[in-house]
């Protein structure tokens, strides 16, 4: 099993800034933990970030046939970008979105998500914590997928 | 640790009816999994089922003092009852929201929630599954909390 | 065949209040109407009323296998309940909305309804003999489907 | 007893397109049954169609003098027709209106209705069977209208 | 000088229906005060009247090279047709929009007027005076506009 | 017969400013022509101007018992004063409002008005001519209400 | 004279949560104080408290021929219950609505009710003493009432 | 103790206009009452009326150190005034806002009020018993908000 | 092949007026250099226009069997005809719509259509080179289809 | 070269009040600053204050001919005076809005500006910078206009 | 004549995904028959792709001065990216705007385009004839504008 | 003191084109100028331009520890980056928005800024004279910001 994850604009931020919104945890840390538990659970993890949309939907592209899923921090680019939705769309890879935050008690604009109507599912306020429970959640998609399909 | 389970209206009919929405489990098989697996980790679990409001409202209201973090999945009360989300707030008890479909995919006015803004996070989107992540969820962010108490 | 007549909150009060709105017939004289007439027609009838959002949910949830169709006034409940909407969703027997007063002409927050999309039809504005229409619309509804069955 | 029956624009083609939305019967076959109905109650029904919404306008203002109930299907011009509404508020004789099809369930601009403020009613979504429902419910109308007067 | 008066629909039942609206001399006496007073001006003035849209559009655009100014009461197209708002920018005569009744203390849909951003001006609320107000500001208009070039 | 015109903000500048929206004429000419045209009908006219919203409110209520109706130019605070409509309304006196421009052609914060709703009409786009014919839509007005009562 | 006094849910909690919104009386206190307050001034007092709105609905019905005023506090059902504004209309008791909070300086879906248009009157933001001065309102409102009938 | 009482636009027509909406009791009858019952409960109480924003502005900032508490009835004000509220905000004298009429079953733009959400409370819908309640309620806030500060 | 080019109102003005918004050619011209074209490339033509919305629905009606795709460029009726969208449904002709200004840099109104949503696409601003580019697509689309049928 | 700047409603209070969101300094050490300032760049200046929309109206009328540039901070009225705005574009004076506090990161209500639209541009955020750079701002540009006329 | 054809994000994967929006050709393909079809009649054809906002307004900056008109398919970057737009307006090139789906039968956010209003033109729903006719479109409209300036 | 000015997408044109938007100085020339001015006031300056959200993202992240002021004209990006505001409050460099044009008097959605509430404030209306305004601001504040501190 082999997955994608993406970490949108400003994430590289993490641990670093505004600790009471998106945790104390730097964002080094975080990955490190992440390639950590998916070693442990012998699933292969590609972490990318990236600031640009368009890179962002370019990896979401290369992601086919390389990928059995992407879990996508979209940051900013969530309340914006119809090409990543439609990367997404285009690739039909099973996508799980996370938030560190909780954006439905932030900014009215953030409440908005272009990219979770193309997704399994959104995950949203649990800090770095999140991104372990969309894996947990993509593993266990995938395989009752794959017991569907036997 | 304590926590308390909350399903919303029409969630007793899990398993016999449209499933391509909400899965093939049934309401009572769910609730037996999850028992078994609060038990394998050593957390008590009440679990809480009804179709009223005003039953939910006064369900919430006792779990104070008596529950450490408290999972609900709203179901349509999740789009329209500022009681629930009154509720929670007064109790002040980590809450939270769990979808079992994902609601950004589906009609306009189940894409807003009075109840997220309130609570720790929310889940959507992973069927059963997704309330034994919001249970790791759950532990994990009371963890967190004691931790940074001491 | 076996139908569910569901009055919504306050519907127990007509013929007492309001009769420029909801005619001047008791809530106790429409139901033995509506009880003869089915009589007659030799279609069995239940009558239920409820102010209560949740029990009206629960009443739909027991018509399962139990009812050939629901006729149902939602009253208040019309534009405020996703819950009962859902209940109908859920169980798919044929449901018809009635309304006594015409809602089109009333208050625009009565103009939508959270029940209709999910009904066979709707209808609006025939004081106490709007329940009568809706019970000859649901038996020549069943009547054609059985005969396309068949 | 006479009434008026208006069918409003690409009505004329019912039963040759689109029979899931309103039903496999011919035009000329509904009109048909309803005459032989009217008949047989012992009603006096004029049938009329038309793609322009002037001409139903004048066929409204003609009515007055002639007709004691009008039935309408306005179809597309339900939406649209500002004309229609204020022809029926001028003539001022009972109206009802009848769509074939549950346009609650259909686009947005169909959930919104010039008509049916100034109409005695609306029956929606029961095909073809729906012209009888509203005869019936315009009988029993203008007997009880009769009744009070006396 | 030439003027076209042309009536929207179901403007010729003026006088016979809702009074306290449109005031009480009948659609024949305005017409017949309307082309004495003109006579008695020197004006020339035809007077036209249909329910349909098309007609009125294609009457608008007869005019051209016929008449120096035209005074319209659109009455519910006012509110619902771009064809007849063209139609008068294509002709590009000047024009007058009347409305017997204040279109500003009824229903809000009443409240907006396709045709009046490319008239000269709007009078509303004088009932069937508000006709010779118009002719009178249609006279001032064009001498105006002839010693402007002059 | 008594007439008061109330001129609102700036418009004590017309004639200097801007005349391809409010024509040539200077403000002080075109109450020169009123009074004129005023004394040769008979009519008894006194005419105010003010910049500011709580003057014209006084203004207006001074003028019970003292007006037999009230000709408004409220430019600006046509869109923003419910105090002066709350005035009109309390005084009760007869009540034209005029725009020199025509508002509808204009910014769309222009084509609200709050006093409309509690005038006899509006005339809108005919330059200082609109004040005219105000005066004798309201000659008009007052002699039917006359007639009516005796 | 006879008043019902209704709270709404959460408000059972009162005291004991927030008290920055709703004040430091316990739901005890505030209750027993006004026994106390209507004992001292001779008026008759019911307090009921319920978290479900049919429950709240049924007491409202109950209230019709018991009771001369009901003073209500919602809660949340404010702003989501037609079925509690429907009550009202129907047992045409005079009522008023009370909130402890100032609900115009929160969250804007607090800011709309669904009750105060069937209300005498709306009294916001005081606190427990809230309910003294709509008791105080009542009363004045029941003895010009019945002066004026005499 | 010392009160600011200030009665907005067209307050001053109170009892000669509209008594259905405002009641009948004269304005001069009102202060003069409430006069007397500050004087008999020993409260300062100076009235001050206005049809001029600047000058309601001008007078809020003149309380400032003059007065313990305002009572407004900012009347058609509370709908337009930003200036109003900013010189409330900026005083920080404690404010309480009144209206005679229930504002909430009056037109739309009634409904919104920006003086509310800088004030205590708002009271509305009593009649000039409106005034009497606020004095009261404005009493209380102060004696309690002197309590906690001993 | 056999195409059916419907114009919709004040097309028929075309070349004569407004030449900056829909070009320098007449209407009669750009017929019949579409009919040239079509001859030469061996496609049958036929040409109608219309000011009435019902005439064009009929013409629509009326294709059904007769012709192979439609061209239309249904002018103001874009954003007001629901009927004709509804036509185009019913008959289920491959449509093409026409526009020969921009629609998107004009009047907002302007920007919604009621008919695009059931044609196969659009060509918005070549002025009359529209219908030639909206015949090659037609031609196009249509061989296509057969293709993928045989 | 002769600048008049104006402060609107409630400014006079600067530096006494709400100091975070406007400044510490008073609002006579501004405007001696300010005067100090001009002086020094041989800058013509005066300074007004009104809290009533009217005076201001008036004072930016009687600029004509008087002033080369306005400097204006409209404070409450930036978002309800269509007057001022069209007294700016009456007088055709190059003007300047100058808000101290920065009005994009206040309530939703302060976002939107009648006046902007008629400005040459907006400064925003600075406090008592604000006109400072103002001052700076209209120089550059007097002086650039006038290069561009010889 | 020198032609820019730009495809938008996500293009690149065209004719592998999705076929039934966007046809089952393959990108190369489509570009190559459009090189074929350019050469054939004599016009030279660039093509360019990306992912990335900011690279398609760079090319359409460099295009100023190199082409002679351009072709775009702005993908999602339509409903988004004001960026692009400006860089249109900014060379000022004649541009066509190409959708491969009709994005008026898509979802409503796809419904706007910020490019249309900045282009000559816009062609939607066509598969990859789209380009043909867009090519076809431009020459003519190069064409007529050489002819008119000669 | 060590500033950054960033320019947004196709500033790199400003002076080639639109210059009655934008002014008629060249991009180059406007930021000699900026360099002159800056090094003549001992401010050390870096300007930075993309038309790549990304790359403007990550130049704000990179301006941490290495800037003490931002100024930033963030053109199309204004009104559609949420990332672009959101590297701003991660930075948490005071930084100043600053628009060539008026952009209260351009398209409606230029209205609108997603930067301006994360800013200082924003100067909009004067040209490339904006730029040295914004520097002077700058330094003001940032001044101020450090006597505060002392």
């Amino acid at each position: 099993m082999k997955l994608l994850l993406i970490h949108g604009p400003n994430l590289n931020l993490l641990g670093t800034r505004e600790p009471e919104k998106y945790g104390l945890e730097k964002f080094e840390e975080i990955n490190k933990n992440l390639y950590a538990y998916c070693f442990k659970i012998n699933v292969e993890l590609e972490i990318f970030q990236s600031n640009t949309e368009g890179e962002i939907v370019t990896k979401i592209q290369q992601a086919l046939g390389n990928f059995d899923g992407i879990v996508i921090n979209p940051a900013a680019y969530t309340h914006t970008s119809i090409a990543i939705r439609d990367a997404i769309s285009a690739v039909n890879i099973p996508t799980i979105e996370v938030h560190l935050s909780n954006i439905y008690s932030r900014e009215d604009f953030r409440h908005h998500s272009f990219i979770a109507p193309v997704c399994i599912g959104q995950i949203s306020g649990f800090k770095s914590n999140g991104y372990k429970l969309a894996i947990d959640a993509m593993i266990n998609y995938l395989k009752n997928s794959n017991e569907n399909i036997t």
